[in-house]
């Protein structure tokens, strides 16, 4: 085993992936057949994340199919509100973890503020320029959770927190001053609009009295009033649009293999955004109780959202796909009988007479885990897959994904939070084996035991964690303490305080005792 | 007041209703412009629900806008479970009732128990045939909040439920013996696929065996269970569409005018499925406590369903409309600038650099209940609406409109209900000037002080709950005991007991005390 890892990480130090190293499962079977990638560089080498801070000898070892290391923070290290985090690798399905994760503590600075630079998001490679603490501060929590490769979860894990802040920046002017109504428009140089100059001898500012113009659909001048919190929830979605568009670029120059689901927790000014695009999950537990902080999005959560595509786009399927679900393929000999069918406007089932193109392979078929879009993937969004195609086919899949998050918000401020209330984060190893209400107890339980003080204790609940879905190996696998199956995946997990701004030991404060 | 309605009433009990007499609130500034419906007689007469047994003298009461009459139940008449009703006419915003009701116990029967007979649905246009009670008894509460015209609630209220016990009867086979699963496929005659006969020498059954088949894509020879309650899902989902399909193909022959949000309780072996396309509304109160039962559909609430459409098909909005959101209209002007929008993607808002497609009129405008689809309809669900058209143009909403409703499923069997539990259906009237919470409070009020045993208590809690939503007549127009304004439009409710299967008095046996 040792040997086959070590010829492994003989590749890896150079950075480059070796391709079709990778037995499909999980997250689909897929299958990247871009040609023009090939012998394209790696944009960034495997590794695991920054703040493990893994020696070669390390990285190495937290690749070990048999024993699976459990990954966690060194006693020394600090990430922003003293979070958890846990990783361990799969048991086989993929060389190397395919999870990423990243954390950070940025600050958002008004473009005028900031020192001009010419340097792009690529050009320091990933290196953070040094922060000088000035500005609004944001924390920020990534997960990433691979498939078909590691390429594209560690170009996100790298970039997507500096997409979101960059863009933050763009409108830094507004949250420096957020009780002010948010401006409907803006001039070009990012200042609120102060009206028009009419043309003609009375030009005056007509900014404070409402639009006088002779239409007759009077009635729809009225304003949507949108808050700041939209506005951040926005800037949060493009930054994602962003970091998809970008990986596409950069596939022209680097090998950035396979794609990714993301999961982002950004604290900014009192909120608490979750962001999530696949199906990772995040959950507050809050007093023991368990408030869910994202939804999962699976073929089988957005099969309408893809059936009614595949319905309007019928060219996307390729005339091997049908956009009609079926609970099983059907057979040739069927053709004429009546079979159970739902279409993208149907969550119910009913009996239609088979035809000729109900014999093409459903766009969606399988359940849970096992579910599919076009027999290919297992989740339906996320970052990049832009080569990724149906398996011996022309077909892509990417016009099906979407790389939109959905974000929910969180306000802080409307609860007083002890030392046990976190938000835990886990990519799907995770929860696949764990429910919520498992995860609660597990973490609450845990962090009962532990001194609200102990610097480590998020990091402990964490490991704890993680061991309790992974489960211990035995002659028939990785087993749970009640024996059933733990997960094989790749799982990481964070564990991260509410207090946390509040707490007992800030990220840049001396600890202090309560 | 009395003169103008005594006028329209002869236009009305020849069955007439006049042209372009509606003002357009509510659900939409809707302009019927099909020509050639001109002429062509209603389907139905205009009238009030049967189960009402109006007299024409009352008939033309319920019409007079002045005093906004609330019409319930005969002491004498018998609704399914002792259910009760009540309604009441706009305060002017059009000149008849524009709300329709229906309540039914009708039998599913397996169609060979059924007598045969080539009636169509339309050849008794609307009157039922006798039952003989044989059968799988179904109840149902229909309610039906029609604009621009009520031809189409009126039609709605005379056929769906037929449509749905009528699809039923197709699977009644498969009722009858809801503890066997339920097979995917079905010969042409209805009876469970028992396998095909091979071709050649060895001629056997095959459906004990999983199928043999040389297919490398085995992985996915595994079979969904579907129940027996998503079928019935299915029978309702696709009864809404055929009902669509119907007014449609009728319009050739008749005038059914407007289209309608359809709101449907079906009570079917113990489960109660309601069914929701539009922005009508059912809870159910049980112990005090609020279930919601349905969803509303609205130019918001489906804000993304519709964009996307736009984005996907951009030739439905004609040239005139942008698949964009923007808070305001934008001027010609502001060209250039900074503006917030939203697209299909999105939940937050952005800024955007303003250009020319952008001065075209969003395709969602407004708020609330002033938000309209291609500033014309404020529903995005329901039947009919088949020749509507955006003002002074070509261009069809009806793309954008969705007959399909959304079923959620109640199991009747897991809670042992009191009398005051009940499901509460009402049309928007009621639900814009009253939360859930106050209906709750009202309906639970009431009931606590009626004897349970009451014959007339469901109905006396309707008229009371009317009447709050209503309001009464003072100097400044109708207003709520709170001084704030009673709905304007037509209000309609149904106070549904869940205890009804089990309660004291059925609909059929004798009354008992209890």
């Amino acid at each position: 085993m040792i040997s086959k890892v070590k010829n492994a990480m003989s590749t890896l130090v150079g950075g480059m992936i070796p391709h079709g190293h990778h037995q499909h499962h999980g997250s689909g079977n897929v299958h990247h057949q871009n040609c023009h990638q090939d012998g394209l560089p790696p944009l960034f080498p495997y590794g695991r994340p920054e703040f493990l801070d893994l020696t070669s000898e390390l990285l190495q070892y937290s690749t070990e199919h048999a024993s699976r290391p459990v990954l966690t923070l060194k006693r020394d290290s600090r990430l922003p509100w003293r979070t958890g985090y846990a990783e361990t690798i799969n048991a086989g399905k993929s060389m190397l973890n395919e999870d990423q994760a990243s954390c950070e503590l940025l600050y958002v600075k008004k473009l005028s503020d900031k020192k001009q630079s010419n340097s792009t998001l690529l050009d320091d490679n990933g290196v953070r320029l040094p922060e000088d603490g000035t500005g609004i501060p944001l924390q920020y929590w990534g997960m990433f959770d691979g498939h078909a490769g590691s390429g594209c979860a560690i170009m996100a894990s790298k970039l997507l927190h500096r997409l979101i802040r960059d863009r933050l920046e763009d409108i830094a002017h507004l949250l420096e001053n957020p009780s002010a109504a948010l401006p409907i428009c803006l001039s070009n140089n990012g200042s609120p609009y102060q009206g028009a100059v009419k043309k003609g001898a009375n030009a005056t500012q007509d900014s404070e009295k409402p639009d006088a113009i002779p239409d007759p659909s009077i009635r729809f001048h009225m304003e949507k009033a949108v808050s700041l919190e939209s506005l951040i929830m926005g800037v949060i979605e493009n930054a994602f649009k962003q970091m998809d568009e970008l990986i596409e670029k950069e596939e022209m120059s680097y090998t950035i293999s396979g794609g990714c689901c993301a999961l982002a927790a950004i604290h900014l000014m009192g909120k608490l955004y979750v962001a999530n695009a696949g199906d990772s999950r995040a959950i507050i537990i809050r007093n023991g109780e368990v408030i869910p902080m994202s939804n999962e999005f699976t073929p089988e959560s957005e099969r309408q959202r893809l059936q009614y595509l595949g319905f309007l786009r019928p060219e996307l399927l390729g005339n091997e796909f049908t956009p009609m679900e079926f609970p099983r393929r059907i057979q040739y000999r069927e053709l004429g009988r009546k079979m159970l069918f739902r279409d993208h406007t149907m969550n119910g089932w009913a009996y239609k007479t088979i035809v000729e193109d109900d014999l093409k392979f459903p766009l969606i078929y399988g359940e849970g885990k096992k579910a599919r879009v076009m027999a290919t993937i297992g989740v339906t969004r996320g970052l990049g897959d832009h080569d990724l195609k149906v398996y011996n086919s022309n077909i892509y899949i990417k016009p099906f994904l979407s790389c939109c998050p959905e974000v929910i918000v969180y306000d802080m401020s409307e609860y007083e939070h002890g030392p046990d209330d976190v938000l835990v984060m886990g990519t799907d190893g995770l929860w696949d084996v764990t429910t919520d209400r498992e995860v609660a107890d597990t973490v609450s339980g845990f962090l009962s035991c532990c001194e609200p003080t102990d610097p480590v204790r998020y990091t402990l609940a964490a490991q704890d964690l993680l061991m309790r879905s992974r489960g211990v190996l035995k002659e028939r696998g990785w087993r749970l303490p009640n024996e059933r199956l733990g997960s094989g995946d790749d799982i990481t997990c964070y564990v991260i305080p509410l207090a946390g701004p509040a707490g007992p030991a800030g990220p840049e404060g001396p600890e202090t005792e309560t």
